[in-house]
């Protein structure tokens, strides 16, 4: 049996890695309903200013702030009401001095006037109303432009569009919003050892039941991208090639999973011109690329370890996308160590500022992936950290 | 215009809401693949043992360790190899001392065996291996129920499904998943100022674009939930009264925006019979709730506080979601200030253990809320937090 000869360090591979994708043109203009959790292809700027014009944050009196300086409790101002409109209406009068409209919440600021008065607080008597303090000029009032200015780059190319994002859009005038085409992932699962349903019989016999297609579709959907699934294939060197090959021209990118070590029936490697091939990380050393193809571990929690770790920035590579990640800092509660040499993917649960190992490290240990959310990364140089010292866990 | 006579205090409101919510007792049964981000509607127990027998974690052979504790460089244990299996069939035979079987990573242990050379640790030559090492008992080997044991609770009602809680259920022979329901979620939105497409002209004569729809729609599905959109209606009682009643009939949740507050157009309070109406939270004090119904601002930016400090604990506790606020610590950039009394929504930008507050607070600015990806809450007995005072941000 071969074994590595060298393994790439954790960060020289996933430069391979980045340099080698480009970011997909495919662009598709989708409406806002359908835009959540989809990456902005370009810039947006906005075609207006928001408010389009000053309107009144409140229900009250629209008025010269002026007019009201001399106010005091024992010596009101009285000012005329010479309009009166609701939010969605206009008044065409303007707003001279010792005069006021009367206004609701939204409504658009009349000509003139560059104040507005709760309603609550002025003295009203037929068309007069009387002031008891003074008002400053802006007041309750939200001026032409005070969200969005016209022309602003509201959003920026690569944002992970969220519900205020999309709300934003909308109140610009937009009612679709051109995202990246989500990239095609092939996923293809081998081993003879693996079955599909439940069968005491099997199982007793050494079959193992199949995991990783379901959390790798999960995976790909969450990171942008559309899974599609070619199936759990034999050991079978000619299969497993000529489906890796209907793989990669359908297919932006494409996941292996068993067979990425140089055992007897490992065959991935042999048909792909693979940029790298074993990496320092642990779980998961075993990782191939090149050609759009990720030879991985059959392993549940190394397949999960080299996603985090690899597949994920390569979707966001593909589609240019920023900010996916949380990464937080916290206090761990016990030591963590490793190898130095390796990348030691160490998963654990974050609540609150805390960060607690989970124990459990088999590379196969589905359960210890379940009990964490979120892993700590210990890079070569270090042997690891001790009990209370501060780390950086990125969650997932 | 009235006001309101009682703010009530942020948590006092949120105990009144959860306490009149129960969890939605509907249940489905769906496929693993379609699990993604659903929540567990009961604890899932482990039908058998993972893996369900001692296995190779490599490629090797499978050997009794007691027979190598003699075994050094300069005087190797030789094995005779017995038996030679892949990872999907068994060995039927018994490692007797001084035998072993070859194996490949994942295969059962023969009976006999307890632990694992790794190939590339012995020299092999014809059926006789040379062990240089003593090897000890367990190594390499995965017992059966490491991963999980018969009868073990796995995952825990509420659970919100994550690729790797979908693998593990697969691992132990499920196909499907039972979750809860999603509660249908009427949206409602409310105003004669609003539009729901760009119009110049009705934009200068004093409308605005209606941007809160998509974002609700947006929030519930994030949050466990069905959207159904009901439309924007005009500022008429009736209007509102009918579509609000048919709501809370196909709904479980209704959210209805704009009039929440008691000026002249303010209607949705007048026939829903309400637990709170008018909290103490900023921006989104005017916030009532009563029969299943929410009556919510008009402003985004405070309909979006609502939802963050109301609604989507509703949505939780109706489908009895647990862990589904990802909150953490950080250290903030500049001081925020609050008024006594007020329980303050503080928009921030966090990033890598700091906090930044967004400046712009209005309570209709959505870029804020864009700018932003969580908040901090400054309780109502509280002025504020200092520049680098450690706070809680919870994101979103």
């Amino acid at each position: 049996m071969r074994e590595f000869k060298r393994l790439t360090p954790y960060r020289e591979a996933l430069e391979l890695l980045l340099n080698d994708l480009s970011e997909i043109p495919d662009v598709e203009e989708v409406p806002l309903d359908e835009a959540l959790g989809r990456v902005l292809a370009e810039d947006v700027v906005s075609p207006i200013d928001s408010p389009p014009f000053g309107r009144s944050a409140v229900d009250g009196y629209a008025l010269r702030a002026e007019d009201t300086f001399p106010a005091r409790e024992y010596s009101p101002v009285e000012l005329r009401v010479i309009d009166e409109i609701t939010a969605g209406d206009v008044s065409d009068a303007t707003v001279e001095p010792g005069t006021a409209v009367k206004l609701m919440t939204g409504a658009k600021l009349p000509e003139g006037a560059n104040a507005v008065l709760m309603q609550e607080m002025a003295e009203r008597e037929g068309d007069l109303i009387r002031v008891l303090r003074p008002v400053a000029p802006g007041q309750n009032v939200a001026f032409a432009g005070e969200d969005v200015k016209k022309g602003e780059v509201i959003l920026k190319k690569g944002q992970v569009l969220r519900p205020q994002d999309l709300a934003l859009l909308k109140s610009v005038g937009f009612k679709t919003v051109r995202v990246k085409r989500k990239p095609r992932v092939g996923i293809i699962i081998t081993g003879d050892e693996l079955i599909e349903e439940f069968d005491e019989e099997a199982l007793k016999a050494g079959k193992i039941l199949e995991s990783n297609s379901v959390m790798l579709k999960g995976l790909v959907e969450r990171y942008f991208g559309e899974p599609i699934f070619y199936g759990v294939l034999p050991d079978d060197e000619d299969v497993i090639k000529e489906v890796v090959d209907r793989a990669k021209t359908e297919s932006d990118l494409v996941l292996v999973t068993g067979g990425s070590a140089f055992g007897d029936r490992d065959f991935a490697h042999r048909f792909v011109s693979l940029l790298f091939h074993g990496t320092t990380i642990k779980p998961g050393r075993p990782i191939g690329y090149g050609e759009g193809v990720f030879v991985m571990s059959g392993y549940p929690a190394a397949v999960f370890a080299q996603f985090h770790l690899y597949v994920k920035h390569a979707l966001a590579k593909l589609v240019g996308a920023r900010n996916y990640e949380v990464r937080v800092r916290a206090t761990l509660t016990d030591r963590v160590s490793s190898q130095l040499g390796r990348y030691e993917f160490v998963k654990v649960w974050y609540e609150n500022g805390r960060a607690k190992p989970i124990k459990k490290r088999g590379s196969g240990l589905i359960s210890s992936l379940v009990q964490s959310n979120g892993y700590v990364a210990i890079p070569e140089n270090s042997e690891g950290y001790l009990e209370g010292e501060e780390v950086e866990v990125i969650l997932y």
